[in-house]
């Protein structure tokens, strides 16, 4: 195996972590002594170890410890991230990888964390640790696009959904819309749900759809362990819903609900509201979730949310759900945004993924680099 | 090899007619003998000799003329079409079949033609030759979409193309669209061309887009011998188009140009003129344009005039370019079809194909049954 063979390997380990460490992103670590793998790890969930920390407990059980300290003395590392330079929930991988003399480190990227961007490569340097940034760079950065927008933005990785007709209409005039998409396609939107910590409708959506926004998935679906249990995402309400009878499924039991609007917040149990004096508040309405642990959220409308969403430039994701018929001119659109001034203003997109559901069409496209 | 693979192989055979034989169907033909092929052939040109005539020759060429004879007689014969009953430029397929004796004919289809559709079976029966009709059926089929929907619709196959935005925009307000698909999308669509006997656009995108309307590939390009010539397809015009400055790309030499309209036919060389007396000669003009052998077209525009296409159901195949960006609500729409009075009245296509040029999709969708 050649070095990117060994990231390759360093990257698939790394989502065995999916939809379990966030807010933290998904590693894989993986040690090579003699072009031969002696230990891998993958860092498994929150607040548990990380990956470096794993791989060389997996050194330790295939070994046993003292042979395990030998083979980790002078041998190379892969690991699709910087190792932390920090200690928050465990103690900084960086020193742990000094105690154990790893002789080279091969990362994919720097920690877009500015607490440590380079730091952790800076101290393995300082012990004389060869280090080597960049390999695979670009898998690496797509592996964790939700972290990278966190630690930059220091707001949710934001993922517009919406399903819509080949007319682009996400309705008809009187707002109905069941079902434009296929069953295949509304069950692969709990997947989509299940990436995020919150999901965020407009206060017309939730008092017109009734939705529950909840992930109706089996934990098998989930790839979940019988042990585990599935992490409903918060449910975000943008604007001022009231509670009332015709929204009961958002305040399911257990339900936790945020809203954000310009109205007085009421006190009502389970309810979290938050008040905005600027007429644009989403901006600072994203800051806010983030600040409650809220990494990613998904907006499933309607209309003028995405809109909203989009015309400010808050988004790094949109996925739409493409049906082969047609709405027609009356119904509504899926997107209302303003016209570029000419095309030469044009904003474009960098399609990510195209996916089938039979007759559908699941297309997602990232918005900007990152 | 089974029945199957020898009629796979067939159809494999029957592709290498592509682009070359219409108005006639794309046709392969396999000759077996104790389990091993002693002939292959294929309809090679409009006009020219027929696959199971092509498959004999092939025969008599690898064993010579007297044990060929000796092999054909007694021997399957798989072709994806019930062979000629008729005689048109070739004689009979039928006829030679049961002169030399085959034993069995696996065909994938009837013959769609109302002058054949079962004929050429009857008179195989009528020989003694055991027939099997309905191997692959659906990959037969599919083979010769055009050609089905000509016998079966008295009327080109029709094909309708846009290029649009994420949004369903195909142009500003002010009519500039260029360019909103990407160049490889671009250069796809000249393959389209490439498929159809002539290329429609309305009145309005004619007069302002000043569209050339030509395959500007090369021979290498559309997989063409050096010895072939590039058809041109024919230049259909839906509305009153006078000859001016403006349209000079249209009327460059050595093109043929259709004009259909409810004006007064004039007399200018090169265009020829079809007037029409209703308001709605949509299906008249398809029906005028097939008995002038125009098998296919494609309609590349505007607005209004693949809309009239789809609101009087007449094509069989929508192709859309969609480019990751957005256009805006004041931009002019892809499609402005009438609503459907509820979610029940939905008419919905079939997803025939994904393609991916850098960040532009293009999507293919059939519409109906064939």
């Amino acid at each position: 195996m050649n070095k990117c063979e060994f990231m390759a390997r360093a990257i698939d380990l790394a989502k065995k972590g999916k939809l379990k460490t966030q807010p933290n992103p998904m590693v894989g670590c993986v040690i090579v002594k003699n072009n031969k793998v002696v230990g891998e790890g993958w860092h498994k969930e929150y607040g548990k170890d990380h990956a470096e920390i794993n791989a060389i407990k997996d050194c330790k059980k295939k070994f046993g410890a003292k042979k395990a300290i030998k083979l980790i003395a002078g041998a190379d590392m892969y690991v699709n991230l910087e190792p932390c330079s920090i200690e928050k929930n465990t103690p900084p991988c960086a020193n742990t990888l000094i105690k154990y003399n790893i002789k080279r480190l091969f990362c994919g990227t720097l920690d877009p964390n500015p607490k440590i961007n380079g730091r952790g490569i800076k101290s393995l340097n300082n012990a004389g640790i060869e280090t080597n940034v960049g390999l695979l760079k670009d898998e690496c950065k797509e592996l964790n696009r939700v972290f990278f927008v966190n630690q930059k933005k220091s707001r949710p990785y934001i993922i517009l959904k919406s399903a819509q007709s080949i007319d682009g209409k996400i309705a008809l005039k009187n707002g109905n819309s069941k079902w434009i998409s296929n069953p295949g396609s509304r069950r692969n939107s709990h997947h989509l749900r299940s990436r995020v910590k919150g999901i965020l409708v407009g206060r017309k959506t939730a008092e017109e759809d009734n939705p529950s926004l909840t992930i109706r998935l089996s934990k098998k679906e989930l790839n979940l362990n019988k042990g585990d249990s599935i992490k409903q995402p918060v449910k975000i309400i943008l604007g001022n819903l009231k509670k009332s009878k015709k929204v009961n499924k958002i305040f399911s039991k257990n339900s936790k609900v945020i809203i954000g609007s310009r109205m007085l917040a009421k006190n009502v149990s389970g309810i979290e509201y938050i008040k905005y004096d600027d007429k644009n508040f989403l901006e600072e309405f994203m800051k806010d979730l983030y600040e409650k642990d809220i990494s990613s959220i998904l907006v499933e409308g309607g209309q003028k949310t995405i809109n909203a969403f989009i015309a400010n430039n808050l988004f790094d994701e949109l996925v739409l759900y493409t049906a082969p018929t047609f709405l027609g001119k009356e119904s509504i659109q899926t997107l209302g945004l303003r016209a570029p001034k000419s095309m030469k203003h044009l904003k474009r997109l960098k399609m990510a993924k195209v996916e089938i559901f039979n007759d559908d069409i699941k297309t997602t496209y990232f918005n900007g680099k990152i």
